[in-house]
């Protein structure tokens, strides 16, 4: 357990463009099980969730061009959007990326997947990479 | 254990501009500690791993603009580079994507960062994933 309280890499999310086709590759040409499947209106996108280890590939399919995944999708096509890494306090480990002065696209920590509470810091002091911050729901993993 | 043998996200790889400066933001503002620091002539990089439980995120920069890292910040900017997943078997694992039809950037292993073995699938055939299979060195995560 680090610093911040960062456990363990997630999962990555991808965004695709066609998700059935996109379960197939993972489900049948790389071998994760297919886990869970949820449209997160909030975000924008209808999203499944395959298992690899103890984390996920978590499949993006944007429900509208307007999206935050279908404007992605529009400037770079299919690919990484983002990495996850899981906490088991997201309080904490939002107050320690603040504190170390990353900017925050949430202020606050908000509903995500599967009932967890997640969190991105802005990629602007990431080094161009979309973090997620992810504190699963209880007894989910 | 999936059927291809791929156990978990061993890491996401990132192009970085200013290496030091991304070990930093990592280190000290995310908490993750340095664990290796290699130049691996190879793939044209200087790579440093940083420890996420039991994974890691692998800084990337490039020894010189020709290389595969330097043509994609030339054109990408930094960010997430590829995504590797951990076998204990890259031979079979590579068989399974070969059989699966993905396209192989790598037709047989070679080695990668820390005595690892590791194979590149091309992202055309992963949705424009660069996608990573690594078997650790013996003794090595």
């Amino acid at each position: 357990m680090s610093a911040s309280g960062l456990g363990l890499i997630d999962h990555i999310g991808i965004a695709v463009e066609d998700l059935d086709q996109a379960v197939r590759l993972y489900k049948d040409k790389l071998g994760m099980p297919e886990q869970h499947r949820e449209t997160v209106e909030e975000q924008g996108v209808e999203a499944v969730l395959l298992e690899i280890g103890d984390g996920h590939v978590e499949l993006l399919s944007p429900l509208s061009p307007e999206t935050a995944v279908g404007r992605f999708l529009e400037r770079h096509g299919p690919g990484m959007h983002h990495v996850a890494y899981r906490t088991e306090d997201i309080e904490a480990s939002l107050e320690a990326a603040r504190t170390a002065g990353l900017r925050l696209i949430d202020e606050e920590p908000r509903i995500g997947i599967r009932g967890s509470r997640v969190a991105f810091l802005h990629p602007k002091s990431t080094g161009g990479v979309l973090t997620e911050l992810v504190e699963p729901a209880e007894g989910v993993r």
